[in-house]
């Protein structure tokens, strides 16, 4: 079987969907590439979490593809394929319904950049990227989504690496990261900046008013060079 | 006894609601029928979920008398059995007091199809069946309410099978679907659906506008003849 | 020890409290009247639920004296026996700082009853009592809050056993019923019914409308001579 | 190892962090101080609670320069060492990104005191002061964060023992206390008061209006030389 390891982390990735909190019943999935090979590893579409083993996940090519598996792989593989093969920097994705960045996506918004807990993940505003239009009448309504969250990141000059999330339009967020730990790491960090800023934007009912400079600190403060936060395990 | 089997699936039923945090104390029925024999298996009324054993629930026949059963059926059996007998692809129905969707009811709105979490599961907006006028003078207001709901789909063409679930104003949420089970994971996306409604109204303070062609493809990814999710196991 | 029995109910009715999600720390207390001896049983102040035991409880007369006990009552033991004094069907009563029921206190406004979640155990709008004046001014603040409550009962023509419940102003609920459970299951009740009518207050910004028929008819349901709620052990 | 007893007080004190629902992964630290000596106990730098061990908490001095420990001290300790330099009175500091105050803090508002339940721990609003400004361009972000609070209190003539806590705008909550246990009771008390505040500010969506004379009441119940909260034993 490919991958053992892989398999493991994108399994337990998986689990930690509904311990956080993220997803109900199987709204949610996660993946991870080896760069090596150009496959990834992702959940089988419609599979409990609790029913979920390791040896359950398929192995899916870039062009979306099963390379083993007596699974089919998630509906959303096709979104997962487009975003590997445009973000060569990750190794990870996450796609949930958490409610309170589905109700950002609902709106058509993006989750404000207003405080540090939103900084110190995602250098700005997570985007809320358009839904594709007349999604009924396209034969590849995923592999489109996919291609309108890196189209979108590119016409706004935005890096995926610093801003490591979308939200796309009336569906849901997409995280990513450098393992699928850190995909659901991020989804976890959108849920909760969505939150609070849905609750701060009901105390002023304007603009909130971020200054840019402490968003620079706190972005630094743990990533990039001059980055001070934890124990040096990682750089 | 009657239904041993039919009898485990809504024993099984009635106590994920509380497991999904769908209610508190009693507030909440699940009944299945057995379409064979007209005959359907409920909830006893004021009955814990934790004193709940399999035996105590109450065989009702479609005029809502019990045909098997030391315990009083729940207060709202009139209710399913309207359903029952005017929505004949139904095999299952799921009451609850669940906040979001009761704050909906209470307000007298339906829970609008903002979102594909919503999609995925009701095919349009979940309507809210104004309460019957005059209850405290009416002896049938149970079974009143049932009509209430079989009249409103009908005079507004509604297809129970594509939106499985109605709100009654003032009251709660009923929902269905083929089994006890469906019935009780449609009560669950639609008290979220209706969390996320209200998220994003708070957020738009306006009408949300979603396309619906997204509706069309997000319904028919997991519904119909060209359905492609979970692993085709129920079709 | 003095009523064994009645400081068994005393004591698992508060430990609901936590179980509940009513209460944080230790910012709530129930208790329960002997009524034939006049003296009632009540939770010890600052005793955290977890290091509570049966015997820590203490008895106190309706004047507000320690009967029985090593322990200092409630700081809220004035109010309880004030209510006892005044309400003379009630055998038991509960005060937490649950946030909805709060929230509604702290801006001065009754619980609406809006919906039959809450019809089914409060008879109409749980009443906000104005807080006591000069409040750091008064030696028995505790007893003029009990007088505040009763007064607004009386002055308002409101019946304490239809209407188990009050909020005082910027402080918190006190509910009540026929016995130490009943008054914190009617904590919950309020709880749930606060949230659903901020959640519902949100959608309408104005005014519900809710039918007094319907009001009557869920009260009636599970309260007095007609109701059909259970299996008829209560009655 | 030094400071076995409070090592084990700050070790349990941060695990209390999660179990409350203050923190998510690793966002939040708390440290106490031994007085005598000026060194004070913190958490280490981005360790998961799950993995912390009382042994791995860093010995720090005032000056922020770790004097026992093979951890990095938290990021915010320069922060936590300028508040016990210039707050002689404290003996434990707590920081989390607990949400509903993260939402106040976000929109540069004071969580107010509109409650009894915010006035038995806070007498008075809790500040939300100004974010540093050019947060990316010093050296000594931390410090001038403990900084900005201290000056706060004083422009304003606060008693941080009369209201142990601050808001930092666009970051997050600061509490403290006699100790460290004491300090993570008032982000708790906090983040509920912010809470209860939010939702009431929903329903009125004007000022609230809370008498003096009910916060001295409350406060004083529990504070000072007339509390009469609890068993004195801590008097």
């Amino acid at each position: 079987m490919l991958f053992e390891e892989l398999r493991q982390e994108v399994y337990q990735a998986n689990l930690t969907l509904p311990e956080l909190g993220l997803v109900s019943f199987t709204w949610g999935n996660v993946s991870a590439i080896d760069r090596e090979s150009g496959l990834f590893v992702i959940k089988p579409s419609g599979i409990s979490y609790q029913d979920l083993r390791p040896e359950y996940l398929v192995v899916v090519d870039l062009q979306g593809r099963v390379a083993e598996g007596n699974f089919q792989p998630s509906m959303d593989t096709a979104t997962h394929a487009y975003l590997y093969s445009h973000f060569p920097d990750i190794g990870g994705i996450a796609h949930t319904h958490s409610p309170w960045a589905v109700a950002f996506a609902s709106a058509g918004l993006a989750v404000p950049a207003i405080s540090t807990t939103h900084a110190d993940t995602f250098y700005g505003d997570v985007p809320c990227v358009p839904a594709i239009e007349n999604a009924d009448m396209v034969a590849d309504y995923e592999l489109q989504t996919g291609q309108a969250i890196v189209e979108y990141f590119s016409a706004h000059n935005l890096d995926p690496t610093a801003i490591p999330a979308a939200l796309v339009g009336q569906h849901g967020p997409f995280t990513w990261g450098a393992k699928a730990e850190e995909a659901v790491y991020n989804a976890k960090v959108l849920e909760t900046a969505a939150e609070i800023a849905h609750h701060s934007l009901q105390l002023t009912h304007g603009p909130l008013n971020v200054p840019q400079s402490l968003l620079n600190k706190h972005y630094q403060r743990k990533h990039g060079p001059n980055a001070y936060y934890g124990q040096e395990l990682e750089s």
